[in-house]
């Protein structure tokens, strides 16, 4: 697999993306667009918040309806989350005006929103950001920065390899920087590639790639009410559809698990207020689920994320945490490492050298492993430490 | 019901209480006894963390062998938590130690530890300060001392009631200060009275009031490997055994749940780093268990804690925790109001007065309401707000 230095979203061949500043934020780039020379295969996947912002619900009916997207406008600044009847007929409005601007019919247009909650999109400057964007020839690394709020980087990854004789890109950006903001809701992801795919099966690898990535980060806890993660594939390889008895559907799945996880990783690592990214990884578990459950609910923990960033290897908090998990362990069978230095053998602590300890804590990535010892499968999570910054991010912003 | 002030752990007849300093700890008193008169019928209710620190596993064995409990030795400074097959022997020996000072069966000792994570006890200073502890002529208050680990305040309620014609007396005193400590594992709190009870009807009694009070409260989402609710009744008001049927059943009842409640709320008030107490009332809920689970969620969010922490109004967060609390809930039915102020009606938000708001945030109380409006039950839970001291503590304390 080849990783594509300065690639963008608008790599894959027949995309296109923009980026403007439209007025919702002060300064810096708040309304982007992807678009797709012909209609692309979609697949996403959304917040499973029960409090849902109005484009996720006009995104999950126009893709219900259509099957298919070619074009994704995207702000940044207000959510449209928590903003009733208006906020639809906003949101609606949105979509109904990209639509006219390149021509194609609104059920083909998809929309995000990432944002303050219970504020109205500003229509206004909407409809002139619209009118600035550049559909073929505007600049796509300013979509990248378009989708951000407090986010201190933008985050993307673009890969290619051939498939089925012909050579495929996969392109991702995602913004996030919690999975959810100070009241700015949302972890938000957009996935370009070129392939052509069966629809079913897109949605299926997508689904199967998030669970293993975006679903095992975390930085505060809350779950946004505007997540989503979305994948167009226009076709535009030339490659035969995609099957899942191709001999080269495990390569794009790998391609596309690549990406996921590498920009999942970004987002915890660019966490509110973080200066490390924690990496936990589970073996030796009966099953991926428990693993995957073990490994979030460790970097999930506020003992273990205030230990890190302040770098002590406080082993206790994570055999706390994995005790609290509620899945099935024998806490006497448990071996934790933390940058390959083993704390626990066998629930009990052993000596390490402080120097090698202070060694592997001091750097901006810390690997937690953990063997439970009662099977074979494995996890992982990602998350970031808990710092001062968290807390003066989330406590000077005012409504 | 009256509130005895000044009252202590060993204020119900025929109880006694002393602590003194035995070397655990630096400075402070580190080792407790409550005594009784006569062996207690003993409920008691434990973390549910899968790994369980030695006093804990010793304790069930006990209590569920002789249904009785005479004297209970509780230590702070070590958790006796991840201590192996040394762990277990140590708690079994300050058990002994405290039975043959008393002269009592080792089965009527109950024991309780809170502290560091993986250190043995220091059985020397244990068998020192068993030497010191003074059964029948000690200092109640110096128990409520020695069980605090980074408590700011000892935590206390004393209350007594005519009940069958006795006054009964019923006092708790618990430590926090938070679900877990900076590897201090444990809220563990202590409760006498003079009732006669039947002891099952006591430990149902005790766990239908946990749910209510200590099983209703967060600090920090770590839930401690020596969580420990211990309540002893030892009949020596004088009343005939009480019953599930007697009239007088829920008067006793609700003496329990006024002590359990207030303890609670006092260990969410001192958690660490905290400045203020979080109140969420959720009404309107089809079942009991889904309001409390909302009003759990909704005070253990961190974005909810450091709006609080930074004086905000920030409902958004607020709406978006009861989404991912993930109860059968409709946004637009959904009333939020913050000390008594709306701020959301029918799922949308409201206008307000921001002086009365500002003034309602200064308190160092914050109640946050909630009306789902899907049926008529209601919960709530308590909580304190996520400050720079939290971390503080969390992160500047070293292993």
């Amino acid at each position: 697999m080849n990783i594509i230095e300065q690639g963008t979203i608008a790599s894959p061949k027949g995309f296109y993306a923009d980026g403007v500043h439209c007025g919702i934020k002060r300064k810096r780039h708040d309304l982007g667009l992807i678009y797709s020379e012909v209609p692309a295969t979609v697949a996403a996947v959304y917040t499973t918040n029960k409090v849902k912002a109005a484009p996720i619900l006009v995104n999950q009916e126009t893709i219900n309806r259509s099957g298919k997207i070619q074009a994704v406008l995207v702000n940044s600044g207000v959510a449209n989350a928590c903003t009733g009847v208006q906020g639809l007929s906003n949101a609606q409005k949105t979509r109904d005006l990209i639509a006219e601007k390149l021509c194609i019919s609104t059920d083909l247009v998809g929309i995000a929103s990432t944002g303050v909650i219970g504020k109205q999109l500003p229509m206004h400057s909407i409809a002139a950001g619209v009118d600035l964007l550049n559909a073929v020839s505007g600049n796509p690394q300013h979509f990248h920065q378009a989708i951000l709020t407090t986010d201190l980087t933008t985050k993307e990854l673009t890969v290619s390899q051939m498939i089925q004789g012909k050579e495929v890109t996969v392109a991702g950006v995602a913004k996030g920087s919690g999975m959810i903001h100070p009241n700015m809701a949302t972890m938000l992801a957009f996935i370009t590639t070129d392939i052509a795919i069966e629809d079913k099966l897109l949605q299926s690898t997508l689904k199967e790639c998030v669970d293993q990535s975006f679903n095992q980060i975390t930085v505060d806890g809350d779950t946004s009410t505007n997540d989503m993660v979305m994948v167009l594939a226009n076709g535009q390889a030339g490659n035969p559809p995609l099957t899942a008895n191709d001999q080269d559907y495990p390569v794009f799945k790998k391609m596309l698990l690549t990406v996921t996880e590498d920009l999942a990783k970004k987002v915890a690592r660019d966490g509110e207020g973080a200066t490390k990214l924690i990496e936990v990884q589970v073996t030796g578990s009966a099953s991926v689920a428990s693993a995957n459950h073990i490994a979030k609910t460790v970097v999930g923990s506020s003992l273990v994320k205030t230990a890190i960033f302040g770098e002590d290897a406080n082993w206790g908090r994570i055999i706390c945490a994995i005790g609290y998990a509620d899945e099935d362990i024998q806490p006497e069978k448990i071996n934790i490492a933390i940058g390959g230095v083993a704390v626990l053998t066998a629930g009990e602590p052993c000596e390490f050298s402080t120097e090698q300890m202070t060694h592997v804590l001091k750097k901006d990535t810390v690997v937690i492993t953990i063997d439970v010892g009662t099977g074979d499968k494995s996890g992982r999570a990602w998350g970031c430490d808990l710092t001062y910054k968290y807390v003066d991010i989330n406590a000077a912003y005012h409504t």
